[in-house]
């Protein structure tokens, strides 16, 4: 298959902004146990950002009373892309705003869209450069996350999902899980921009709904020391699943709930997407390998809990719709 | 507590003998998958031993019938000192025997008695010394152990096992978990001859049976290895528990069971126990942290399944008598 | 800087030929030792392939009377990439020829040119797919390289050579190292087309020649196991600088001689380039930190020395024209 | 060689006294910088502790008006070892001077001696206990050293040195290395009385002198980490060798000064010594592996540079006396 031509081009996966109960408490959190930098803060919002990245912001904190992920962002090239994206939408006739540069601290003009899969969008072409930590190895902490790496989000339908973001924003599979045959349809899809596995995993699940957001790490032990610092800190039991290997991916991966329950993976281990025209690695739903290529199986609520999302106008959570197809594997118990 | 002044020395662990029902599997499964270096071979048993071993073996693997362990053993100072415990233990009246220099392979002079406990249990004092590799980096692989670092058994009445450890061998405590008040009956206890948190723990449980052999590993990494190489090759079921951390000894883990399901545990990250008159560290049974500090809870297997030991008489499996308190800890599902 | 529209599209440093006098000797360094993969061989070359590959070859080892680079090759997205880019040659009058598809093993039909700088390069767009050794762990060996990502190259006028580079071919830039003020020219390059740090990197030097190859790690501490696998197999002298860390790209690296003095890095660390129009980080020749975040100062003869390449017609080496800037920082002793 | 009976039992070595020049400078040195933490601090002295450690301190910064070395000390058993000592001094007509407990901070009743050597070691039975920091993860950082392991000296006659220790002490020894035959006197030995390579090493050099101090780490990472935190925080240039990994003790290791130019040697990988009769491990001088198994060589102030001692007496820093054997390896250029 041969992507379609575009006239815009999103370069990855930018920010997500996650619902919090209490700001202070998720910023510290975040900061001293996770390991990200804090860049701003202000009385509605906390901006992080990781050890790779040269802008503003990748995870934002956003009180509010309820936890959710009030929206996911991608970054595109150009402020032409942002115009081209308007169109795409409009003719789709998806619910849609601008948020005017400098209303979002540090960010440009950015088109918030409800997709058509009913997901909170963004879009943006600026945010503005900060200093780089990278090398500032003096301020790294425990796991220190190097960049927010994707979003994994729950659809009813991830045939539907998979189409839409290949066909109508430009993605690229890397690994694809197929349901049962004869049927076959695609259950779930690891689909990039950027040039690593994926910038969205789109899955089955009642939704739309976000499973999780994953932060890459610079390096395995990242993960046991994110495990230690959780744990020195009385925060075992935020530990949801892990550590262990998925097939997909090759990440060795740890998912972590922070204190309103909102989920994250940290992970790392896998590998470059350098050759877009590659086929996607091909799995079966049942293969007990894809998940887990080793470690405890996952428990039964890293499969039937999700984050909410709301709708763009109304700012209402959106009623998850059930899943078209059997969501929870044979292998977990 | 001062130690009681004993007329030998045990120096620490030395080896364990798993009975395993394919020679050539089992040797395949510990040398090119686990890492450790065959020393010897002949058509009853396998000899191996890890980096830091400067003698014939630590771990032997010895053709039978069914699983289990054939016996533990302990390596004493000198040959005085299996004297002196041939002595010790006609007293006691324990069933005993003598095994000739040179009749096992490269072992000296072996006193092979069935403890208070009911284990069978050998002490020597020389073992043929053989090529180190220590620094034989090129021919490290996977998980890598270093040493066996102790053995971990299961009686009706921990604290009887403790007394004798402690009173009748000369074993130091470095931590110890408690049962329920008021009656705080030791459950379990980790004790150390050598300066590790341990080289045999009792626990509470039906036995006599041996629960794991602990094998260290160099680093931390090594864990993650281990599993990534155990799932390579086909092997992702037989990793039973772990990754992840227990508070008692601080151990970062994880529990294989081998091809015949004889159960061992790679670790790393313990502490030196020095000072032998340091007061244990104390926890209670039902103190989830105790075994694990962070990570998944335990599968219940891991507290229902152990080796089954043998008469040094008879060579018959010695049934198991039921702990006398309870095995399972609350926080096990 | 708006790179410029090109009718080809190079994807990816593909793999670099190195010349060795002992094909035995050297395949047994670079699989058992250094632990790249064997896809094949025969009795000119032996062909190999790192974790991440899911092509042929990586590294090719061809049997040679004296040390160096035969060619290094990139791999394009298309056919008629290469045929564009036989267009684009023709209009500079660099030598070229075509070699056929099959002509080289498992590689599709392969234009060779003698570039502007005078380096011997290929564009290729198809190489025959093989197994993926990703999660075959059980055959993973100490550092375990899991991809060729860069080759550095000596040019007398390294200005020059960033200008072919972004302008003659698509790069972007992502480092920049400048010489003294107040000229400012560009003293070194760091160049991709893949989202890495670099697919080439172009140095100030006695050229043309081939500083080293660079191959990437999984994890930091696969330096370390590949210096201690040297070492135990009597290779410590092949360790020619590091383990230290580079200013320039984050890299933790360790400088590597085989035994033919051929010259490559493994390394980890660096980040990835998502966003292509990010100005490059810019740094003076004289920053120690540049060259060296941390550690011993570079050896004299890592600037010295390098390895030679060859005309493609004639197979004569090309000698080396003098550096037009100095080559050699203040901080090398 | 059997160990003389001595009445007295060195557990370990205890703690160092290092002389810094700027209290607050050095502290956050050693405790922002390399993780170790502090315990309690006053007008003249910050106490340090590392995460194994269970008592007051096992590092000193002592105010004073030039770097250097105030004492190192030794942990005996029991009050009664402390006066078999006295004895023993007494009789060898060493300066020695009682400190009464609670003279120094958190400590019990200490002997103070001038050594044979010419060093001022101090002997003490109590140290107060205090918070373990082993499992509070969330508060390590960086190299986070585990322990004080070992002090390394330099004396005229490292062969008298050798004999001291053990037959006077009553250490054991790890590994030796010889000068040249025929004479074949010992050049430097690793001693032990804990069950590591060493708690001292004493060897040729101009002396008494402290060369360093070791700080074990829990993993080889630790080391990465440590360069890592230290060049971050502008502290490269204090990094003096390393990272390597020496063939003496397998020890990976980094030697760092800090501000005041004070050496101290963080590492891990070395090996238990739980086997106190088992030979010591044997090189030759002039053999590289020696010292560096892998990685740069030594560069040659780290021959030549060493820490003063002072009197017990006078507080005079001692003049150091030339060693009696060729002091710098043929491999040190």
């Amino acid at each position: 298959m041969t992507p379609p031509a575009l006239p815009f081009n999103i370069q990855k996966l930018g920010y997500i902004e996650y619902q919090v109960t209490d700001l202070e408490r998720s910023r510290d959190f975040y900061v001293d146990i996770i390991g990200l930098f804090e860049t701003a803060r202000d009385s509605e919002r906390v901006y992080l950002r990781a050890i790779e990245d040269r802008e503003h912001h990748c995870i934002v904190l956003k009180r509010a009373p309820r936890a959710g992920v009030a929206h996911f962002a991608f970054k595109v090239e150009s402020e032409q892309d942002l115009d081209a994206l308007e169109a795409h939408f409009r003719k789709l006739e998806r619910p849609m705003r601008w948020i005017a540069a400098g209303e979002r601290r540090a960010q440009g003009r950015t088109l918030l869209v409800q997709d058509p899969l009913g997901f909170p969008v963004a879009f943006y072409a600026k945010l503005e450069p900060v200093e780089w930590f990278l090398q500032k190895y003096h301020l790294h902490r425990h796991g220190c996350p190097t960049r927010l790496d994707h979003v994994n989000v729950l659809t009813p339908d991830a045939q539907k999902g998979y189409e839409w973001y290949c066909n109508g924003l430009g993605f690229r599979p890397a690994e694809i899980t197929e349901g049962d045959p004869p049927e076959s349809r695609i259950w779930a899809s690891w689909l990039f921009r950027k040039s690593t596995v994926h910038d969205i995993a789109v899955m089955t699940g009642d939704g739309p709904a976000v499973h999780h957001a994953g932060l890459s790490l610079m390096e395995p032990m990242g993960v046991i020391r994110a495990c230690d610092a959780l744990a020195g800190a009385g925060y075992a039991d935020s530990i949801e699943r892990g550590p262990a290997r998925h097939g997909i991916s090759n990440a060795l991966f740890v998912y972590v709930r922070d204190p309103d329950g909102n989920r994250f993976e940290l992970y790392t281990g896998d590998y470059l997407t350098t050759d877009r025209n590659a086929p996607p690695v091909r799995w079966r739903l049942d293969d007990a390998r894809r998940q887990t290529l080793w470690g405890p199986p996952p428990p039964r609520r890293w499969f039937e809990e999700s984050m909410a999302v709301s709708s763009i106008e109304t700012g209402e959570e959106i009623a998850k719709q059930p899943a078209l197809m059997r969501a929870i594997p044979t292998y977990v118990s």
